[in-house]
């Protein structure tokens, strides 16, 4: 008898800790910042569905409405966090219309819950779709909140993304399944032709000014390129060329002198160029964007 | 026998769970930002009290010795917690004078560890204060931390917070009771007469730079606004007018052309204004603060 | 039989727990900022190697390619931290060249991951070396990422601390031990003749502009100072004096009236003048590094 119930004890701890379901990690992004406390908000929310919850930030620093970059940010991270994690971004200048709220299953596993506005365009070309679902609000939003005109991110997207994650739901109870499409915002692919590589800007690499291509390594070693050699660089706004000149191949910035233009494989696999320990993006007043062509030949 | 040492086992693993008492979550707020250690050295401190804390930021962005705007941010994260969360706010421009080192718990159960300076003001006011106790320096100090005369938030105020969340001191230990008072800063009420509504601009939403009032949805009601109606807004500064227009009012920014300024309520509940896609304090030259009202009719 | 299974199910669990090794706690700093997705991704491959991982942050503010700083925040925030902490340090102007990537344990048991290019300045200084060991790549480097050239900080920094903080590898395992010796920046130490006090100015409050010295309290004790006493404050850029004055010596800002030049022992309890409400290196155009000197006299 008194084994028994040592025993039910047991599954009991076993079962809490098993029962936070996925695993039990929600990551944040949005356009919020984070001088107020919106982000905060959106993080008590998801403790008061469970205080086990491990919450995390992608970026608050999303520029406002920036559904573009949003959605590249969700694919420079996503794939290195392991299954069954919870992504919620919120950067929705369309709140209130007819854009669903929706989550995504990704085909290894991860869950983006987000307004179905563009931001999954990435994730859903480079990771896949196993699964979307509309967010059923009438049942996943939090309690007390149906006045809140405004607040779908903590009331709506925070509050499904941790009943998801601590397992208070299943996936199939977050609402409806839709077909395995999203909203995808149109831009440049990458393509080769004649030894000319093209490409676009999708990003730059905020913090150090560096200019990042959507241009694979798989396309550039097609180029046979080797640490030293010169790589003919050129970018265009809308057609308009801005910059045009022979860099040097890098595998790491320390081959190249300080100041000098390089051209290299970012973290990402992707073709990019850089000023050693300088700003390339203010010094050649280059930015990112759908109308930002880069055109790459040895 | 050994069953008993089996259920000794399982007692105390479970009692290890409860003892983190309060729900082991500390959330802290600061005027430090977050480009030094500052904010980092208090969470080693916490996580020296306990390395099973949870430890989570409100903001750390705070403008400098701002403590209306902390008041503020407390306000508009506090309730969304779950009871038994321990915050620390350290906005502290008069570290070493007179005021009181306090620990305030909310009428829902929520702790907050804070200078008594006016920091507290909209907590106590719309949350209500259950008891306020005065921080015993003697005792909750963190050791070896006498010689430093200014850094009160880790040394103090941290290590506080910590020892309460994690259940190595009852809120009792905190040090003596004080009257169920704190220091308010005085502002500008809500009010309507004869169908003209008065307040205050509390706050900007920073990162859109929408203008918030303290003007609850309530009394919003009493016009009977219906979607697309216009309504006039009034703002200035010590009386001098800065802002005299009609705007249409929305339930959400969808309804209106990107561009145009629009009246809305907030995630708050409150009256608010804002350009769709666009920042209303630049474009209006409004700001907020004790010196700033806004005037509402139909 | 029933009761040995239960044993070895509650030595799992026990075990569990324990097997998170030093103490599960990762502490990440870098120069990348918070815009982008780096820290990011650094989290999700340290969560890959263990969900039970507790994740913090130092700065990610450090300006780009600033070892001082970086050496600085460190040794600001590492002594606060229980023993077993692994602390992770990107900031890596040189990454591909030869400087090695190493873990270094302090004397009282928090560890570092890092490129030794100067990093480890401060703390090893002041803390001591226990031991370093050079990290082998070829082992601790995630799967499939041999490829990218450039992301040393998720792909082998935050990788190997995870392995090393959920006890998936031993210190031992890191790789080869390496002599007790770091890459040391040289700086201005704190000296005292006569009664005249000379040091550098490593770093600013940046949050508040107060100017902090590495003169200790130690040193300025020997000058006697009492509350409300001048002291004389010279500093100068490269031998050429910016400023000249007589200040108020303080315990606590709020003795001196508000926008006073104040002298004062901050936090890390070293001399440092501040403006009060104010900002001393803006007002008075100081700014910090090797080149900085300041000098005090009663």
């Amino acid at each position: 008898m008194r084994i028994r119930y040592v025993f039910a004890l047991l599954v009991f701890l076993l079962a809490k800790r098993t029962s936070l379901g996925q695993n039990g990690i929600v990551v944040f992004q949005s356009d919020f910042g984070l001088k107020d406390g919106a982000v905060s908000a959106m993080k008590g929310v998801a403790l008061g569905v469970s205080s086990e919850l491990k919450l995390f930030d992608l970026t608050h620093e999303i520029p406002a409405y920036n559904i573009w970059e949003a959605s590249y940010r969700l694919y420079q991270t996503v794939p290195y966090y392991p299954p069954g994690t919870v992504f919620v971004s919120v950067c929705d200048p369309g709140v209130g219309t007819e854009r669903h709220s929706i989550v995504m299953m990704t085909n290894s596993g991860q869950y983006i819950v987000t307004p179905d506005n563009g931001t999954l365009t990435l994730v859903a070309e480079h990771m896949g779709i196993r699964e979307v679902r509309q967010i059923d609000e009438a049942i996943n939003r939090r309690k007390n909140s149906n006045e809140s005109y405004t607040f779908h991110g903590r009331d709506v997207y925070a509050y499904t993304a941790a009943r998801l994650a601590a397992h208070t739901i299943r996936f199939e109870q977050v609402g409806p399944k839709l077909p395995n499409e999203v909203v995808r915002l149109p831009y440049q692919k990458a393509d080769v032709k004649n030894g000319v590589v093209k490409g676009n800007i999708p990003i730059l690499d905020v913090q150090y000014g560096n200019v990042w291509s959507n241009i694979p390594k798989s396309i550039i070693d097609q180029l046979s390129l080797k640490p030293g050699d010169k790589v003919h660089v050129q970018i265009a706004q809308n057609g308009k060329f801005v910059y045009d000149k022979s860099v040097r191949w890098v595998h790491t910035f320390g081959e190249a002198p300080v100041g000098e233009d390089v051209a290299y494989i970012n973290s990402l696999l992707n073709f990019s160029v850089a000023v050693n320990q300088g700003n390339f993006s203010e010094k050649h007043k280059v930015l990112s964007g759908p109308d930002w062509t880069i055109i790459i030949s040895k």
